[in-house]
């Protein structure tokens, strides 16, 4: 059984992000199970992540990853780390230099710019799409 | 006041996409009006589509492109073709070798592979976005 922890900042707002992270969360319980860290702003984040040693932060100039290659990636981390991922989510202002800094990783979702709110569920999305990927389930074709 | 047609392949699943979709569909009320037509597979998508002479496609080997030149696009075309823009998604399946031959512009919204259900959210999203952009609002920084 793996284990995420996903740190953000700010609770979840709208009604159908609530319903879109409980989907996706309870498809993922199988496999993974998820953590929300939730930050009240940046200072409190950074305070959060002194503990963590190892975690990949969605950043606009972070890496594009096709789906296959995010798998991957996902799956090797899952190897290095004993079966831990964590995961950052900046606020609305961006990450913070020393987060930027201290990311093993920094990945891009996209070259669009999304909401914070909305990266959760795409970041909660392509986390099961990795697992069918590896599966080789017909969800991922 | 802009109009928008996009055509996509099946219902709306979940509930939790319905509240996404009616969400922002509210808030561009007051600049696009949106309709959504839903073909029941992709030979009734082509046939839709064969009254329709400009329309743009979303395909995995569309163009990336950067939220601020989403919206600069999406003005260019509003303005060529008298404040209308058609979109296109394409079925799980996607896009049929017809469509995508007939489609004005081919745009991709990640190398990530999405859900066609969640690139609806991701499209308003986007959509709301370029509109904000354009007016200079702080949605956007």
């Amino acid at each position: 059984m793996y284990k995420s922890k996903i740190f953000t900042v700010g609770k979840t707002k709208e009604t159908w992000l609530h319903g879109a992270q409980s989907e996706y969360t309870k498809r993922l319980q199988p496999t993974i199970e998820i953590s929300w860290i939730l930050a009240k702003n940046n200072e409190q984040l950074e305070s959060f992540l002194d503990n963590e040693k190892s975690f990949i932060s969605l950043d606009p100039e972070g890496l594009l990853l096709t789906s296959e290659e995010f798998s991957i990636l996902i799956h090797k981390k899952l190897e290095m780390w004993g079966s831990r991922i964590n995961f950052v989510i900046g606020s609305a202002e961006g990450l913070t230099p020393k987060i930027k800094t201290r990311s093993t990783n920094l990945l891009s979702l996209s070259p669009l710019t999304f909401t914070h709110q909305l990266t959760r569920v795409i970041l909660l999305e392509q986390l099961y799409r990795s697992f069918e990927i590896n599966k080789g389930s017909p969800y991922h074709k």
